[in-house]
C-alpha cells in the first residue's frame, strides 16, 4: 500500500490565497509590504532560494529587494548593510540567506536584525519568546512544518514525534514548538542526531517522523514504522547525469521505498520548502503590520 | 542492590569553593557583587528560597537585598521597580522570584529585567542565546543538572535522556541544552509530559530520567530501568504530622524504591536545590564582572 502524499505546494497555495485579501487589506491603506533579502557570495543554492522568495513576494503585492555582496564582504560592511536595513521605513522584513561565508559570524549577523523586522524568526529574541510560549516571528521552517502537519489532519498531540536533527534552522526549534502545551504541538518528542548510537530504535517508534538531517536519503524503508507520518525537510543536491542539469534535489528520505511502509509522506521537492516561504511571507505581513514592540 | 546517592549539596559546596577565590579577585579590584531578589506576596515557599540564595551570598560576600512587596503590587508598580534595579551600579544581578501573583504576567515581568543581569537566565533574549548555541546566563535549573552530572561522572553524551516535564523553568530548556553537541550534552533527548498517553513506556527506556513534572512521588520503581540515572526536580510539600512543621518536601521520584532499581539517584532536598544555588552564584559572578554586553 502506498502513502498519501503530503502536498506542501497545494496547502501552501492556500496560505497565500489567505494571505493575499490581507495583504490587499494593507495596501488600501497605503502600506506596500516589503522584503529585503541579504545575499553574500555566489552559492547557486542560496541564489535559487532568495528568487523563489522573490517570486512569491511578487505574487502578493510586496516589495521585494535583493541585496547581492560579494563572497569578500567582511563581517563590519555587512552590519552596517543590516542596520541601514532596520532603519529603512519601506523595508518591513529582512532576511539574511544561510549559509554566509565562513569569515562572518552568522549568529553575530542575526543579533543585528531588528527583532522587529526578523521575518525568518531566527533572531534570539524571537527563538527566546517561542521557547517561553510568548511567540512573535516564528521560524520559519519548523513553523511550516507543524502548520503542514496541522493543515494535513495530521495533529501531532499525544503522538510520538520523532525528530532526526538538532540544527539552529529546524531540529532544535521545532522539538520545543511540537512539545509545547498548544493546540498544534502537545507531542511527546525525541531529537535524535549523529551522537545518537542507534537511530534505527527511536525512527521505528515515531508516529511522526522528522527527518532534517542533511543526509540524502537518510531514512531507509526499514527505519520506519507501518503506517507512520513521514515529513522531509531535507534539501540535498546529487550528481544526476541524467537530468538536464547533471544534479537534482533530494531529500532526507528515501521516497520511493519508505512511501511503501510510511502512512502519508511529504515530497521533496513540493513539501516542506514551499510551507517555509508561505511562512515568510505570513511574517511579512505581521512585520508589515507591525504587530509586535520590542521595546 | 542501593543506588549510588548523588550528593548535589556536596557538588554545590565544590563549586563555590571554586567561585569564592573568584569573587575574591574581584573584591580586590574594588567591585562588590550585588545581588536583587524581588518577592511578591507572602508564599511561604518563595520566602523561603530566596532566605536560601540569601544565605549562599552572605557566605561568598555578596551584597544581597531583599526587595519584599505586598501581593497587591501592581504590574506596572513591579516593572518600575524592576527598572530602577536594572539602573543600579551596585546590583549586578536581579531575580524575580517565581510564582507572582495571578494579576501579574510573569513573562512580561521577565522581559524588563535588564539581560545583562538576568541571573536566573530566563529572559528570552538569554534562552534564545542558549538554544542558538551562543550561551551567555544559563537558566540556573538546568544548567545546574547538566553540572550536577557531568561533575558526579554521568555524562549524557550518546545516552538517552528522558525529561518529564516540559515547563518554562526546567524541562523546555533542559531539553535543548541535553541535545546540543556540546561536551556537557550530546544526548538523544525525548520530553514527556501530561499529554504523553503512556509515560512509563518512554521512562524504561531511560538511561538517564529527569523529573521535572511537580507531582509528589510520580515515578514509581516499575517506571525507571535497572541501572539507570534519576534526577529529581520536584519539590512538592506534602502534609506529614510526624514532621515538626507538619509539611515535608519531596520529590517526584519515590525516593525509597526507587533507588532499589536506580543505578545512581539524586534526592530531595540536596540534589538539584543546592545546584541551582550554585548556578545562580556563578552567574551572579559574571554579571559582576561584566562578561556580556547585549548592547
Amino acid at each position: 500500500m502506498s502513502a498519501i502524499i503530503i502536498d506542501g505546494k497545494k496547502i501552501a497555495e492556500q496560505i497565500k490565497a489567505e494571505l493575499k485579501s490581507e495583504f490587499e487589506l494593507l495596501k488600501n491603506k497605503g502600506v506596500t509590504p516589503g522584503l529585503a533579502a541579504v545575499l553574500v557570495g555566489d552559492n547557486p543554492a542560496s541564489h535559487q532560494y532568495v528568487n523563489m522568495k522573490e517570486k512569491a513576494c511578487r505574487e502578493l503585492g510586496i516589495y521585494s529587494e535583493k541585496v547581492i555582496k560579494s563572497k569578500e564582504t567582511s563581517q563590519t560592511e555587512l552590519l552596517d548593510l543590516i542596520n541601514s536595513l532596520n532603519h529603512r521605513d519601506d523595508i518591513h522584513g529582512i532576511l539574511v540567506q544561510s549559509p554566509l561565508p565562513d569569515h562572518i559570524d552568522e549568529g553575530r549577523a542575526i543579533l543585528q536584525i531588528s527583532p522587529a523586522k526578523d521575518v525568518d524568526g531566527f533572531h534570539p529574541i524571537n527563538q527566546g519568546l517561542m521557547l517561553a510560549g510568548r511567540p512573535r516571528f516564528l521560524p520559519a521552517t519548523p513553523s511550516g512544518i507543524v502548520e503542514l502537519l496541522w493543515r494535513s489532519g495530521y495533529k501531532p498531540s499525544g503522538k510520538h514525534v520523532v525528530i532526526l536533527g538538532r540544527g539552529y534552522l529546524v531540529g532544535r526549534p521545532l522539538a520545543a514548538m511540537l512539545a509545547l502545551k498548544t493546540e498544534k504541538g502537545n507531542a511527546t518528542v525525541t531529537v535524535c542526531h549523529t551522537g545518537t548510537p542507534d537511530i534505527a530504535f527511536f525512527t521505528k517508534q515515531a508516529d511522526i517522523l522528522i527527518a532534517a538531517i542533511g543526509k540524502a536519503k537518510f531514512v531507509t524503508a526499514n527505519m520506519v514504522k507501518p503506517g507512520a507520518v513521514v515529513i522531509d525537510v531535507g534539501t540535498n543536491r546529487i550528481k544526476d547525469p541524467t537530468h538536464p542539469k547533471g544534479v537534482r534535489t533530494v531529500g532526507d528520505v528515501d521516497f520511493e521505498n519508505v512511501k511503501e511502509v510510511a502512512g502519508a509522506i511529504s515530497p521533496v521537492p513540493g513539501g516542506v520548502g514551499p510551507m517555509t516561504i508561505a511562512i515568510l511571507l505570513t511574517n511579512t505581513l505581521k512585520a508589515a503590520r507591525k504587530e509586535f514592540s520590542y521595546a
